[in-house]
């Protein structure tokens, strides 16, 4: 067991990409549940769970590390991964990390025994993350939008860790921005990066606006408030599922509402390893 | 026949956008060739050719007029509209305006007798359309490059009508930005802008850059020049057709070489319509 | 005593641009300690002590309240306005709003029974504060440097309040610019801003500097930290006194150290006046 | 005479930061007419007109060369430089360069036989100096404005060099930006750099600026153009002398009108100088 090497055990795209780069840092990378997958880097070796448990001295497990309860989340898997006693027994002994612990922790509660981190809780992935979906919520408001972002009206709800990387993106493009804001702390910010804060409760005023983005993930997007907006508005949710849109009346009033969940996976798989792979390495360093 | 009514001759999803956009302007809007269209607008008619011109003092021919040289380009028609002598007929008498006239009045010499102004060939709308191709380009990229293009290193070729938008954008997207410079006065447009100038002769030198955008309509990424990238960059030709990469040379070297034409047209047909609209408006009143 | 009259005790251009501005919103303006002050609004009245408490329900104090822990800070008085009984009395059945409350209170201990809010304390307050003391240090940078922004390399010492505004300003003015971080949260931050994060113990690294600005209270440019920047550099220091820099280390080294305290006040009086007055109508509101 | 040597004959402090930049590159360097000069760089000679010519093969004027007619422009000259036959001799068979030769060749024809290259007349240096200007204006509003540019409404008269340049740096900096425009092809630029373009026959209209930046060379602010603005707006003129602002109207109608002449040599000598070194470098490779 080496303490260079890295077990990926389980994932998709972005553990893929994760493989290929901690690959490309000059450590050995052992990979199980990628059976199906095509790696560029032909050193990366793809074992079983033994094996792979037997050369490598840290395990990276997906996010989340489980979907269903039962194995581990493995898109490239030919053969699944349970969540079971073999599985404890391999991760023993292991510095193991992986995201969003919690769901993992319900299904098999023996991993308690285990010490693993979870680098889904800590705050320098969340504002990694933040950033990749804001452009992903760039991105996909080019392509569903049918004008140009430069010179659109938008409503960006919320001032957090997306919306205030998506705020000035979009004015950075050219786009006349308001945020939604509940606190004057956040109006202070919100002027100074040159959008124009309008208070929460304001929002069932509506206004002309050619796009809204949500990212608060609380229900404001009532069918009261959906209908103070044009018809034809183009809204997109970016908050965590269930969303913070009233989706049916949003559809009754003419609105496009759109979902837009889990944007750094489905956008920007390699961008959303490299967070991976340096939140691991500087959890390592601590 | 009346001044104030608008028939729309053909055309594609810009068209489309365009009637609609006319419409919301008060004016009465006639189409031809749109059979098969569905418009938001209730107002906006659909009829034949001869009616058309019948109710329309302002006829507005597609971008470009026809592509087959026989017919007008009309992507919703259901009936094709022959680039004949009813079709000169019907155009005589009023202010017709099309894109790309000089395909058209190939394909039919008849049509030199009929005023038309090609809004295509105009410089207002030539910058317009760079705009949108430019934020295209960034949603092409965004699409296709599994990182951000915050943090990358991204090259430029050109630094015309489309670079000049293109390369500012990817800064303020926290990109890199370099630009390829043939005179010294684009260099100091270039460094002034916040990117770098590369002298177009040390193109050949390449570069660690994570996407290069070709603007340049010539043969600038030759094999040798290719061949100083990096395996697996990527590398987006937004310049017209046939473009500017010996694409066979780069798919052997491994870079992921991507033509992005006709960026408006896919990527934002109501910008492109409102762009087109903007343009006649401008040229009937001057 | 009216609720809607404003009384404001002595202060400093920043007061003087309070006064016109709360005028300007249509309530009525009693001045004391002005009495060598030219108002452009001639509605703005003049008065003692006694008759601006009587006529007003609101009174707001300068920031600091006082300098010299005896008189009112009224860099417009003919008269001073000392920190007595009077004063105290003045204050009582007033809703009273001051800046740096404590060094007030600590000279006149009666002032403990007049309920006084301090507006200095609030974070919206710090938060615009911030944003002006950000643009005032681009124009401190803009004159003080021989070069300009432009093209220049900058480090910001420091990424709160105001190094978080300062940054991404100096970059879309056409800077490089990196940012010392302590951690790992920061270094994403300042990644998402399009700059260079740089680990805070690598900063006796030195590096290729044209300006560096420390926002950090604390000494963190050491004699031996400076020794590691080039000859010529200049570099601000924005922190509250004493500073984060070895002033006469600095000097002797041949670097360009100079203090910009008291940005907001010197730089923009009226934006800090009308910062004052936003944040006492949110206080009043809340 | 040495070709790699340059000799720097008079000028202000623009000419002292060129000569300390020209040695830092390596090459000798005399001076002329520096006699009260310092230099950083000691391996800077000082020397009459004949042994400075002696010495160097490229011989670099001043911008202008001359102001009076009489000597060359010579800021810390102890000793005039006449423009004389002594002059003239010393001069030939080098290369020369200076800026704004018209007014030297009107008071001194001989010079007429001396090749000479004017770096003023040059569209990389205009575009190099026209960015130093963008970022000197800034700096002179930041200063003789009281509140902050961020928040603030501008207006930018021209889309020339220094417009096109200035209007996306206010922006960046948190304005909200319009920009008068003669033609629709400038509208186009105006909207994709995200600021509003006003047709300059609507300039009469007025409008609720904070602060308007001329940069046209001709007299568009007439007393009743200025008679449309607010009172106490601040009106920058960055177009060169006699400039385009009616400053007697203005001042009565109590606007604050200032002339902002000559900016890259006032608030950026260093850059300034730089722009100068490029220049001819660039001239001596071509």
């Amino acid at each position: 067991m080496n303490s260079s090497s890295f077990g990926i055990l389980g994932g998709d795209r972005r553990q893929l990409a994760l493989a290929e780069s901690i690959a490309g840092d000059g450590f050995t990378v052992v990979t199980c549940g990628f059976e199906n997958a095509e790696f560029l880097d032909t050193d990366i070796k793809k074992a079983d769970l033994r094996r792979t448990a037997a050369m490598c001295g840290t395990l990276l497990l997906p996010l989340p590390v489980t979907i269903d309860g039962k194995n581990v989340k493995a898109e490239y898997a030919e053969y699944p991964i349970p969540l079971d006693e073999t599985f404890v027994e391999a991760l023993e002994g292991h510095r193991v990390y992986g995201g969003m612990l919690g769901r993992a922790l319900a299904a098999c509660p023996q991993l308690e025994d285990v010490p693993m981190e979870d680098y889904y809780a800590r705050e320098d992935f969340a504002l990694r993350n933040a950033a990749v979906t804001a452009e992903g919520a760039l991105e996909f408001a080019m392509r569903e939008y049918p004008g140009t972002l430069c010179g659109s009206r938008c409503l960006v709800a919320g001032f957090g860790r997306i919306g205030s990387q998506l705020a000035p993106r979009l004015r950075a493009l050219g786009a006349t921005v308001s945020v939604t804001v509940r606190r004057s702390e956040t109006a202070a910010l919100v002027e100074a990066a040159g959008c124009r804060p309008v208070p929460i409760e304001k929002l069932e005023d509506g206004g002309s606006y050619d796009i809204v983005f949500n990212t608060v993930p609380a229900l404001i997007f009532t069918r009261h408030v959906l209908s103070a907006f044009p018809h034809g508005m183009l809204l997109i949710d970016l908050s965590s599922s269930p969303g913070g849109v009233d989706m049916p009346a949003a559809q009754k009033l003419g609105l496009r509402a759109l979902h837009a969940f889990s944007l750094p996976a489905k956008v920007a798989p390699r961008a959303a390893g490299e967070i991976i792979k340096q939140t691991v390495y500087q959890m390592m360093r601590e």
